[in-house]
Parts: structure tokens; C-alpha cells; sequence
């Protein structure tokens, strides 16, 4: 079987200028960067403002396992399928980051046939969006130090500072350090760490900014820590934000890209979904609903994370609904939530598939619970059995959910017509009643218990000794007006990632909160969420090589 | 007066891809990053190998001071000058540093109407080389301390590692901290340190190789550290030099940009020159050589510094010979040099004029002793008196130099028809005997003392302790007979940054050596040179500003 990369240097791909002018894209409406990549104004939405929007397609899926149910995949393979059967559709996905792909992963721009390309430069450095928001982050945080080594005029509290140091790499030693050490003319000794910068509030504020205006507004209310007498000390305070934002000025602008099929992509931000928000930019999913009749889009994670936090975060500061959902399904992945091992997945088991069933259904009730119409897209895996198969597809008529087989690794898009069909037909003829989980006026407790109750399907919430007195804080500052992007790991619908399945009963304990006042959250953690990853003991990047002629190899 | 921006934005750049069909380049040999920047294929030494090269001007200064002698404004205003009097030039430069551009300079492009454009883009993340360099960096960094988390199985020992991580950032909390605290899911704690990116071995590498098959040799001849048993370990023992050769496949390719007068310009790589080599990288001269008459190129502060390497090691890693040199001076940084401060600049005074001769003297003689025909340029400054630019051009009549004021800051390219001339008249009749200053025969301790004699004019050196042993391991390892790279004060001919003018009879130290094997050569450390500069009370970062509309002030 070929892999991935092997697929894509075989493919033939269009110029890029090819792609902008089937957009109807003018030149001043964008920029090349190289000969298949280029960046979109970030004034295109200003241009369209009075253009009717496209469908806008949310692509989320049950709870990962090791198996893998191949979402980006499904999203790709889902833009190229509705352009087959004659719909105008634009793909909007997040940008990788390189600290996974040279870890664990090795790539993650989709797989087979249903790809964006060129994935080498995706999967590296790409238009250097992700450094951008690296170089202002550290930029803002050697302000800071400095500020306090120069007379310290605000009175940052250096046990109290907030804002840490990214790297966009696995880094397991950068977890806890201490800065400063050496004497006078080495800064203030303090405890510190890195976060990989895709988990950095710079990459969530880059992904929920309407424009550059907004992008400066919110990274100028970025609490980086308190003063000596507890009071939140802001980035404007440190009056750094013109710099940051002039850092952020490329990186705001959309980056276009075709798939494999020459289907148009907007790769745009690309924050955690664990840690983080988990989508990719307002900017390029709202400018790709001004390019395309159709937007499929995709929000990480299972729908308790990615999908909640996009339907209300993303939504709430973007300003726009979606139109229909798509909840991604395996075998594989059904059989493990169902309580087998990786190592028995290749055997038919219907016993365990339909114990994995509960994982399903919780995430089609969530997404029942937000008003939106669905499909659910069965993606196909070698290993699938035809009883397999069956039992999932009448599982799905029994309950009269829409589903639909897709191919889309192996075939392209091609794999992907039944379930674009039915999500063209979806959208045509189902009642939508989209609502947020929450209000805004809730206090932050309301809204973290509607989320387990409604979202992960949990008893109650507990809070720490440190998140009661957080929540108190929060209040007088008026931050518990804001909506809540919750940490949690992905495993699993609670806060204990070996409970797979549909667990029942449970009840998530809220450890700290971390406000996030720019980008315009407050982030609750539960559990022992890491916000920098380490490597494994054999990382992807002992596979990758470059041959002298420029030929790329091992890079999944 | 109109700041250097303002200069800039009133500026008409033609797009890049009428810059590089001026060039005779056809669209496989370069790739447009916007539409005023293209990087150029790094195989373009190989297609025109058969080409003969053009001349290649190599410009210098006396030592700097903080009045500022402009080098990097002579070299691009030379650039237009030459085109200006009918030959085919083409300007190579270095790229600049965010850490000190966000710090004390504010911008690194030229100035006035001799500047290199678009300065806003060159300042900042540019084509993202850097970038790539501290991800390759970095990746390496996390690879070594995760290759200690997981076994160690190379025995390295954590407490002999030289491999430091780096960011593009002043930021002095990060010269010594402590990683890997935190426990076992933690890595393994050490004393470590960050230099800044152009500081790094992988920064030199990039400027030092031929091409990517090189790059790659280079880097897996990097020495990351010792084991407990006191060997090397080089990158290839930790198998990751395809990875990393993979994050640099396209910054080795170098950039192409325009001066404020649409004269072609080769921007690419930027290594430090007190602690590295400073100078850009070799595949940029060598293709700037390739396609023009005339290569103008620069090396970083004074002759004993960026000049000195650039002939030393640069000419040896590429193999080719400068045609010959310009030497810049202001009347402003002699009399500085001739021992009174920055406040009484402005009133003539021939005394400390001629006080200051002295240290363009000495790099004259520098010059000479390299074999080099040069011409002294004398950089106008509006505080010039005529009687203080009579004197200094009577001087150079005397002492039988050539000489030619230029004014390019104020008048581009006109303003440096005179040293154009000059330039090109001394290339056509002047004899070049061109000798390095030691042979890479000679022992460590005689490349030094030969360039303490002949460039820094001292009587001798000394070697600590520590540095006496490294002598002894470094020729026990076969790595004496490379070049030797001097990091150095660049405010003083000495080690000590306050003896300006010439100093004499004073002795080097040499504290410690630093082994860039990668590189190819070794690092020998004179006095606290810092390889992570800080930021000052008031950063450049703080008139930084970009509008709503995209408009940008402030970056000087």
C-alpha cells in the first residue's frame, strides 16, 4: 500500500493562481508563496461583506482511540465529493503543528486520496503562521521580563506571572524550569515553563479575531500575571501590543491550498483542542462561506471538545451558525469504545461494536441538543466486516439517523458522494433550531454543569479549593460574563481518559481555571491536562529525510 | 527629516518577477513569497556552473561606535551606484535579527534611499528563514534531552551538553535557567541556557554550506555534547540530521529582494559576527556572482571582525577570492575613536579627527595584509564640517589610499558614483595578491596569535586554564586544523570594549573555545561576549504600530 506521501508527490497539482481565479479571486485579493500556496487578503470579508454566505458543514466525530477514525480525511474527502456531484464547496482546516508531526504523527493534512497539498510544506513550516505567533509570543514574554529587570514601573508580582514562554516543538524538559538564574545581568530568577504554541492564547486569539483591528483589541486585554497587590496587569499596560499585532500582520491573512482533486482548502490556525478551542480561524471559515456555496470544516477532538467549543465559542465570536453537522464513525474505533484492544481490532466482533454504539449515540444526542441536522459518515477501514457494517447501518435506520458509507481514503472524493448527497439533502430539507449549551449570563459554575450535563453526559461538577476562590476572583473582575473553554482529555466523555464508551454517573472535577481574556475564555482544566507534549522513545523525525535532489521521504 | 519607512513606503517596488527576468531567470529558477520577494532555487550554481563569476566587493569598517558608520547604506547605495555608471551589480546582505530589530535598532535594511525593500517584510519574519533555523535548532534540542528521558542509550552525559535551544528574541532571563524540573513525566533536570537564533551553529552551517547535500554533512558533523566518557556526540549518532536538513530544505534557498532603486538584492542568512562569522551565506554570493558583473556583499562591525572571518573562513568554505574591498568610515565614528563622546559629535574637531585615523588605519593594513585592493569611502553624516572631510581626504591623498565620499543615504545611488567608479577602476587596475592570514595547518594557538599580530595589531595571547585543556582534547579529536573563529568585542581592535582608536601592546585571552564542528570551525571566546543579547529600557518594540488598514509605523 502506498503511503501518504507517496500518494502526494504523485499527484498533479494546478497553480495555485489556478485555483484563486476558479474563486473568482482578483489579484490584489491575494498573494503567492511558492507556486501552490498563497495567502488570502484579510479584507475579503470586508469585499463580500453584502454576498449571501455558503452552508457552513461542521465535521466532528465520536471519542478517538489508537485506531483512528480518519476526520481530517472525511473532510477532505467531503469537499472533494460535493464538488463531484456539482456543488461549489471550499474546505477550511486547521494548520498541523510541527511538534506532533515530528513526534508522534508525522503529518496531518489528511490521508490517501482525500488530501491537501503540497502536504510537505503544510506539514512544516507552511506560510509560517505558526512562527509568527511563536516569535510574538516570546516577543511579549521577554517584554514582560524585561519590564521587571528595568525597575519593574507596574509592580509585576514574578511569582504571579500568567503568560509563558512556546516553542512549537515536544519538549518535555521545557515543562517546569527556572529562568533568570546567573546574576544581576541575567534577569529576575523565576519559576517558569514552555507551552507548545498551538496551546498559546496568541493562536487563540489569531483563530477568533474578525479582523486585524479585533486581533489587536483582544491581544491588548491579554492578562500575562498580577501585580504585587493581585490586580491582572494587561498587555496593554506594557503598551506592547502595536509590536504583537504587527508580528500577527501576515499571519492573519488565510492561507489557500487544493486538495489532491484540486478542491480549494483554506488552512487557517490551529489551536489544541484539548487545551485550547480547537478550530481553525473565523477569518478563513467566514471568508470561505464567501468563496463557496459550501464550507466543510472541522473542529477537533470528538464532539464534547471540539465540536461544543466551536459551537459555542467559535459561533458566538464569529457571529454565524452552522448549517449541518457530520459525526465520523469507525468500526475500529466503535469495537474499542466498546472495550476491546487495538491488537483484537481485526476480527469481526459485533458484541463489542454494539457496546461501542453508546459512544455514538451520546454525540448525536449533543449535537440533537444544539438544533443541528446530521449525518453520521461510517469511514470505511480495510479490516470493516460486511456484518459489521450492517449492524451499524440498521443501528442508524432503526433510530432514523441519516448515514452514509464513506471511501473517501482509498477512492477520493469519489468515496465521498453518498454522504455528500445526504448532506446537501440534510441541510435542504431539515428543520434547523441551532442554540448554545449556554448563555452568557449564566456564571461560569452554570455553564461548566450545563456542559456535563448536556454535552458529556455527567452527574455534576466539583470544584477545587483553588477554582472556588478563581470563580470568586473571576467575578469581581466581571470575567464570568465570558463563555468556557473547557480542558479535558479526549478520550473519553469525562475527565478520566480509561472511561470510554458512554460512562454515566461520573462527575468532572475542575482542578484551576486560566483566563484567557483576550482571546475571550476562561479555560477550565480538569484532570492533568499537559500543554506542552513530549516525544515518544522512536519520534517521526528519525524516519525523515531530504535526498540532495530535494526529494522528501518519511514524512508519514 | 523623514524616517527610513516613511522612505520606504513612498517608494514603487516592481514585482519580483520583473527583478528576476531582469536576471535572465526563467520561472524553474525562482518561486514568488508575495509579490515583491522570491526565493531563488539553490541549484542555480549548479546550472550556470560553466558561467564565469562576476567581481565580488567585499565592504568593511572601521570599528563602530554608537555614532554609526552605515555599512550596511554604503553596501546597497554602491549596489545602485554601479547600475547607476552602467554595470551589472548585485547587492548580497545578511538577514536581519527580530531580536535586535524588536530591541535597539528597530530595523536592519539600509537607510534612506539606500535601502534594501520591502523593509517592513526584510525586518520581520521576511521568507521565514530564521525561523526554519530555530525550529531545526530546537527540534534537535528536544531530541537530545528526550533521547536522555527515554535510556540514554549514547551515555550522554547531561551535565557536558553544548547544544543550547535558541529563539529569534533578546531576552536575557533565558542566558542560564534550569529545565527538565518537575519529576519524571518531566525530563531530567539540567542547567541549560538559550542563545539567540544567529548565534546558533545551525545558523553558520546554513551559511557555510555549498548546498543541501552539504548542509546535511555539516549537520551531522555537529557535536551536541559529551558522553559520560568524555567522547563527542555528533548529530549523526542521534539520526536526526534528515529531519533537520528536511526543516532547512527551503531556507537554504536564498532570498531575492530590490533596493529602494529596483537593483537586484540577495538577502539570505545572517549569522552573528562577534560570536559567529557574519557573513551571508555562501550560496547567495556565489549566485549573486552568477548573475551579475559586480557582487557588493558586507561583513559584520569592523575589519578584525566580519572581514577578518569573511577571508579566513567564508573564502574557504566556498572557495572563492574577493576582488576587493571598501572600507567604510564616518568623520562622526573617528572622532568618537579618537576619544570624545557622543554628545560633542557635532562640533568640528580635527584634533580627535586625527586622533581617530589611527583605527582606520589599522584596518587598512588589515586589509593590505589579506592582499586585497580597497577604496576608503567616507559615509557623509550632515554634521560634517568641511574642514574635517578635507582633512580626512588629504590624509588618504597622503598616505596614497583611495578615497571617495559617498552619500547614499540622502541621495541613493548618486550619491556613491564616485566610489562606483573608484570601485571598479581599482578591480580593473590594481594588482590582488590575496593570502588568508594563517594556514589551516597551523596549530590553534598559532591561528590566533597570527591574527592578533596582523588584524587586531595586539602583542600576544594568553589562554585560560580551561582553554589551555581544550587545546590538548580539541588536537587529540583532529579538530585543530580548522579555521578558528574569533568571538570578540566588536568596539575594540583588543578584547577590552573600551580601548577604542588603536590600541597596542595589549594581549588577548582566550577564556574558553566552543567546538562548531558542524560549522567547521572553532569558536575561541575573548572576554563575556554574550550569545543572548538583552533587551534596553525602552525596546524599538514600543513604537511599533500597525493601523486597522494595514499601515505600518515605527519600525525605523
Amino acid at each position: 500500500m502506498k503511503t501518504d506521501i507517496e500518494i502526494a508527490q504523485e499527484a498533479t497539482l494546478k497553480p495555485i493562481a489556478h485555483i484563486a481565479q476558479s474563486l473568482n479571486l482578483t489579484t490584489d485579493d491575494w498573494e503567492p508563496y511558492g507556486h501552490t500556496k498563497a495567502k488570502l487578503s484579510d479584507k475579503l470579508l470586508t469585499k463580500y461583506e453584502n454576498k449571501p454566505d455558503g452552508k457552513v458543514i461542521l465535521v466532528t466525530a465520536i471519542s478517538p482511540t489508537p485506531a483512528g477514525e480518519g476526520k481530517s480525511t472525511v473532510t477532505v474527502g467531503l469537499g472533494q465529493a460535493l464538488n463531484k456531484i456539482g456543488k461549489k464547496a471550499i474546505i477550511a482546516l486547521r494548520e498541523p503543528s510541527l511538534g506532533p508531526v515530528m513526534g508522534i504523527k508525522g503529518g496531518a493534512a489528511g490521508g490517501g486520496y482525500s488530501q491537501v497539498l503540497p502536504m510537505e510544506e503544510i506539514n512544516l513550516h507552511f506560510t509560517g503562521d505558526l512562527h509568527a505567533i511563536t516569535s510574538a509570543n516570546n516577543v511579549l514574554a521577554a517584554m514582560i521580563d524585561n519590564h521587571i529587570h528595568q525597575g519593574n514601573k507596574l509592580q509585576i508580582d514574578p511569582r504571579r506571572i500568567e503568560f509563558k514562554r512556546v516553542m512549537d516543538v515536544n519538549d518535555r524538559a521545557l515543562r517546569e524550569i527556572v529562568v533568570g538564574l546567573g546574576g544581576p545581568l541575567k534577569g529576575i530568577p523565576r519559576q517558569d515553563g514552555f507551552n507548545i504554541t498551538v496551546a498559546s492564547e496568541i493562536m487563540a486569539i489569531l483563530c477568533l479575531a474578525n479582523d486585524l483591528e479585533d486581533l489587536k483589541k483582544r491581544i491588548s486585554n491579554i492578562v500575562i500575571g498580577y501585580t504585587y497587590n493581585e490586580e491582572p496587569v494587561y498587555v496593554r499596560d506594557l503598551e506592547v501590543e502595536g509590536a504583537l499585532t504587527l508580528l500577527l500582520k501576515d499571519a492573519i491573512k488565510p492561507n489557500l491550498v487544493q486538495t489532491i482533486e484540486n478542491t480549494p482548502a483554506i488552512i487557517h490556525g490551529g489551536p489544541f483542542a484539548n487545551i485550547a478551542h480547537g478550530c481553525n480561524s473565523i477569518i478563513a471559515t467566514k471568508t470561505a462561506a464567501k468563496l463557496g456555496d459550501y464550507v466543510v470544516t472541522e473542529a477537533g477532538f470528538g464532539a464534547d471538545l471540539g465540536a461544543e467549543k466551536f459551537l459555542d465559542i467559535k459561533t458566538r465570536a464569529g457571529d454565524f451558525e452552522p448549517d449541518a453537522v457530520v459525526i465520523v464513525a469507525t468500526i475500529r474505533a466503535l469495537k474499542m469504545n466498546g472495550g476491546i484492544s487495538k491488537e483484537q481490532l481485526t476480527e469481526e466482533n459485533i458484541d463489542a461494536l454494539k457496546a461501542g454504539m453508546e459512544n455514538l449515540q451520546k454525540h448525536v444526542e449533543t449535537i440533537q441538543h444544539f438544533g443541528l441536522p446530521f449525518v453520521v459518515a461510517i469511514n470505511k477501514f480495510p479490516t470493516d466486516t460486511k456484518n459489521e457494517v450492517e449492524y451499524l447501518k440498521a443501528w442508524c435506520d432503526e433510530n432514523n439517523y441519516q448515514v452514509a458509507l464513506t471511501d473517501v481514503w482509498a477512492k477520493g472524493g469519489e468515496g465521498g458522494v453518498e454522504l455528500a448527497e445526504k448532506i446537501v439533502q440534510t441541510i435542504d430539507t431539515s428543520e434547523k433550531n441551532f442554540k448554545h449549551v449556554y448563555e452568557l449570563e449564566d456564571s461560569l459554575e452554570t455553564k461548566i454543569e450545563k456542559i456535563v450535563h448536556n454535552v458529556y453526559g455527567g452527574k455534576g461538577v466539583e470544584f477545587s479549593t483553588q477554582a472556588k476562590k478563581q470563580l470568586e476572583f473571576y467575578k469581581q473582575q466581571g470575567w464570568d460574563q465570558l463563555p468556557v473553554c473547557m480542558a479535558k482529555t479526549q478520550y473519553s466523555l469525562s475527565d478520566n481518559p480509561t472511561l470510554l464508551g458512554r460512562p454515566r454517573d461520573f462527575t468532572i472535577t475542575i482542578r484551576e481555571f486560566r483566563p484567557s481574556i483576550g482571546a475571550g475564555f476562561i479555560v477550565a482544566l480538569t484532570g492533568d491536562i499537559m500543554t506542552m507534549p513530549g516525544l515518544p522513545k522512536k519520534p517521526a523525525a528519525l524516519n525523515m529525510d531530504v535526498t540532495d535532489d530535494g526529494k522528501i521521504v518519511g514524512l508519514f
